[in-house]
C-alpha cells in the first residue's frame, strides 16, 4: 500500500523529537528543507542578542570582555558544542570561518609531518577544502593527491602527511567511513582532518572514540547558529603541545594583554585563536546551541534516516515516470541528512518549489538537493514537499520563463 | 586663568558635532573614554539587528543571501566605509578580523616583490601586526626589520618588499607620517601597508590621494561597529589584477556557486574574501556606519585634537604635583585621538576611575590610556574625567587592595 499523509502524521505523533520544533521560529506555510545550508532561527536567539547588544555592548561597554565572558567565548562555545562532536570540551574552539580554519589546521598538520609530501583528499570534497589544500601545498611544496571517494584507502601510503576529507559529501550526501579511514591514516603514519560541516548536528562523529586528529565545521547549517556563525575546530589533546600554524594572532598568545614583541603560543586550543571574535555572531551561536540541550544524538540520527528514506520512497512511488535519478546512497546508514536527485530541469523545478514555499536548493550541474533537520522537519513536511513537487511537475509550473533565470546564489 | 567647567560647557555649546551624541545609546553617569578599544553603541543598531534576525534569517531564510544582499555585504559595507578612508568604493572590502587581513595583505604584498627579502616594521606596531609579519617572513624566508618609529625612513632600502606600519601608535598615540613614508617606500620600489585601526573614524588617511598600496583596520573602535565587528582591507586598484594570497576561499572565487575544483580569483576585491561572512556582526557594522553619514572628517579631526589637548592641559593644571608623564606627542597635529600618561600606579588608578564611571584603560607597563571619540565625547566629559582623577588621587581611593587585582583583560 502506498504511503499516505496519515502515515506521516502518525510518524510525527510518535516522534520523540517532535516537541523540539517549538524551539524554532519558522515562517508559516513554508516547508524548509535547506537547513543543510542555513539552519532555521531558534526562538530564543533574538532576545539573547538584543540583551547582548543593549546590556553588554551598550551599557557595560569595554568591561564586558571580562564581566560578560566575551574573551573566553571561543572556548566556552566550543565546550558547549563538544558533546555533539563526541569530544572532551577542552579540544574544541569556535572562531573565524570554516575556510580559514581549514587553512590553520592543514598548515599545522603538515608541519607535524615534515618528512612527508602528500595531502590526500577526494574530488567530491567541498571546493574551499580543496582550495585550502592547494594553498597549503603550494606554501609547503607538497602534492595534493585528489582521488574519488572509493579510492581514498588505496591512496594512503607512507608519503602522506594528512588525509583531508568531508564526513558527508555535500553533493551526494554520502557518509565516508570516518573510523576506518582515520585508522588507515594512522597505520600509515599520517594524520586525519575531517570536515564535519554536513554532519555535525545530525549524526555522531565520535571524535575522541575514533582518535581523530583534527576536525573542522561550520555553525550555520544543522547547528542553527545563524548566517556566517563562527566555525569550529577540534584538535586532539595529544597534539596540543606541538601544534603551530601561520595565522597565530594576539588572541592566541599565552599572555595576550602583555602585548609583547614575540608570539608565545597559548595553552591548548588557545593558540588556534587569531584576532577579536565576531561577538554578535558568537553570542547568537552560543544561544542557538540550546536547541540541542539534552538531546539524544541517536534519536536524531534515527529520525534523520527515516526522513531521507521517506522522501526517496515518496518520490519513487509518486514520480516514477519522471527522470529523477537518486544521487545518494540507497542504504540509509551510508547517507547523511540530505538527498539529491538529478533531473535535467532541476534548476527551474527548484525555483518553482521555492515559489510554492518548499525550500530546497539547486546544486550544479543538475541536482535538486533537500536537507532534513530532524529537530524541526516533520514527516508531514516531507509529504507536503513531495506533493508540491508532484503538482509542480504535473502542471509543468516549473517551465515558466522566470524560473529559468539564474541568480548569483541558489 | 585656569580652565573651568564653564569653559568646557561653552565649547560643547558651539561644537558643530554636538548633535551626533544623540545617535548613541550611552549609559547614564558614565564618561566613556575607551572608544579606541570598543566604540559605543549607535542607537539604531538594536532595531536593525532585530529585524535582520527575525525577517531575514528567521522568515526569509536561505533566500536572504540574494534577496537581502547578504552575499554582497562585504563589498557594500566596504563601499560605505570608503569615504572615511579617502578611497574609491571598489577598493575596500569588509570581512574576517584584522589579524587575518594583515596576513592576507602581507602575504600577497611580498609575493608582488619576489626579488626582495625584507619587511620593515616598527617596535611600537601592534603585536598582532608583528606576529603576522614574523609568520609571513617565516613562510617566505624573509627578514623582518623592526626599527623604532623615528628610524623607519632610514630602514627603507632596495631589499625592502613591504613597509608595514600603524598610522597611529596604539600606546603613544603618535601619528606616523603616512604620506612621506609611503612616498619613500615607493621611491625604493617597495610597497606600503598601513594599519588604520587607531585612526579610521578620527582622522583622514587619504589613501587614494597618497597612493597607498594596502591598508587594513578594524570595525569596532572609532567606527562603532560592535565587539569583533569585521575588519576592512584596502587594496589600491592598480594592484587588483595581480594580487593573490594564500587564504583564498570559495567566497573569493570568480564563480563561487559553480563549486569548481580549481580556484579562480574573483575580480577586484572579491579575491580577498575567504569563507562565509559573520552576518550578524556584519549587519551591525553596516548600520553603525550611519553615525558617520554626511560627517565632515575635518570637523572630527579638529574636535579630536581639541579634546586630547584639553585633557593634557587639565592634567597639567590640576595634577602638576603627581608623577604623570605624558606619553604622547605634545604637538596635537602629531597625536591621534588618544592620550597616555605613564604613572607608577597606573593600574589601580585606572580601576578606581572605572569604579567611579570614568572608563579608560590600562596598558602595560604603566600607562593610563584614554581615547576620545569626537562623535559622542563632550568637552564636559573631559572635565569630569580629570575632576574624577583628581578626586581618586587626592583621596588615595586607588590604593584600595581590590583595585590592584589584575584581571585577564583590561
Amino acid at each position: 500500500m502506498p504511503i499516505s499523509e496519515k502515515d506521516c502524521e502518525a510518524l510525527d505523533a510518535s516522534d520523540p523529537l517532535a516537541a523540539r520544533r517549538d524551539l524554532f521560529a519558522l515562517p508559516d506555510g513554508v516547508v524548509y528543507l535547506d537547513g543543510n545550508s542555513l539552519g532555521a532561527l531558534p526562538r530564543s536567539v533574538p532576545e539573547r542578542v538584543n540583551a547582548f547588544i543593549n546590556d553588554e555592548w551598550g551599557r557595560d561597554l569595554i568591561t564586558s570582555w571580562n564581566a560578560h565572558g566575551w574573551f573566553d567565548s571561543p572556548h566556552r562555545v566550543g565546550a558547549k558544542l563538544a558533546p555533539l562532536l563526541g569530544a572532551a570540551p577542552d579540544q574544541v574552539l569556535v572562531c573565524d570561518n570554516l575556510s580559514l580554519n581549514i587553512f590553520k589546521i592543514l598548515s599545522g598538520a603538515v608541519a607535524l609531518r615534515p618528512d612527508r609530501s602528500v595531502i590526500v583528499t577526494e574530488l567530491g570534497n567541498f571546493p574551499t577544502d580543496l582550495y585550502m589544500a592547494d594553498s597549503v601545498a603550494a606554501v609547503h611544496g607538497l602534492e595534493v593527491r585528489t582521488v574519488d571517494a572509493g579510492s581514498v584507502l588505496d591512496a594512503i601510503d607512507d608519503d602522506v602527511a594528512v588525509v583531508s576529507l568531508s564526513h558527508v559529501d555535500f553533493r551526494t550526501g554520502e557518509v565516508l567511513d570516518l573510523p576506518a579511514i582515520t585508522r588507515a591514516a594512522h597505520e600509515a603514519g599520517a594524520l586525519a582532518m575531517w570536515d564535519l560541516a554536513h554532519s555535525t548536528g545530525v549524526m555522531a562523529a565520535d571524535l575522541d572514540l575514533n582518535d581523530v586528529d583534527f576536525a573542522v565545521g561550520c555553525g550555520y547549517k544543522y547547528l542553527c547558529g545563524g548566517p556566517g556563525a563562527p566555525a569550529f575546530q577540534y584538535v586532539n589533546r595529544r597534539l596540543h603541545a606541538e601544534f603551530r600554524h601561520p595565522l597565530e594572532g594576539w588572541h592566541g598568545h599565552a599572555d595576550p594583554f602583555a602585548l609583547t614583541r614575540g608570539f608565545e603560543p597559548g595553552p591548548g586550543m588557545t593558540r588556534l585563536r587569531t584576532g577579536t571574535p565576531a561577538m554578535l555572531s558568537m553570542v547568537a551561536f552560543e544561544e542557538a546551541l540550546e536547541v540541542f540541550a539534552g538531546v539524544d544524538l541517536a534519536q536524531i540520527r534515527t529520525k534523520s534516516m527515516a526522513l531521507t528514506q521517506l522522501f526517496i520512497d515518496l518520490v519513487g512511488e509518486r514520480l516514477a515516470d519522471e527522470p529523477f535519478e537518486l544521487v545518494a546512497p540507497a542504504d540509509a546508514s551510508r547517507r547523511g541528512s540530505q538527498v539529491s536527485f538529478a533531473h535535467p530541469d532541476a534548476y527551474p523545478i527548484v525555483q518553482a518549489l521555492i515559489a510554492r514555499g518548499v525550500i530546497g536548493d539547486f546544486r550544479e550541474p543538475d541536482r535538486l538537493r533537500v536537507g532534513f533537520a530532524p529537530l524541526y522537519v516533520r514527516y508531514v513536511d516531507v509529504w507536503r514537499a513531495v506533493a508540491t513537487l508532484c503538482s509542480v511537475i504535473s502542471t509543468r509550473q516549473w517551465d515558466q520563463p522566470h524560473f529559468h533565470e539564474r541568480s548569483t546564489v541558489t
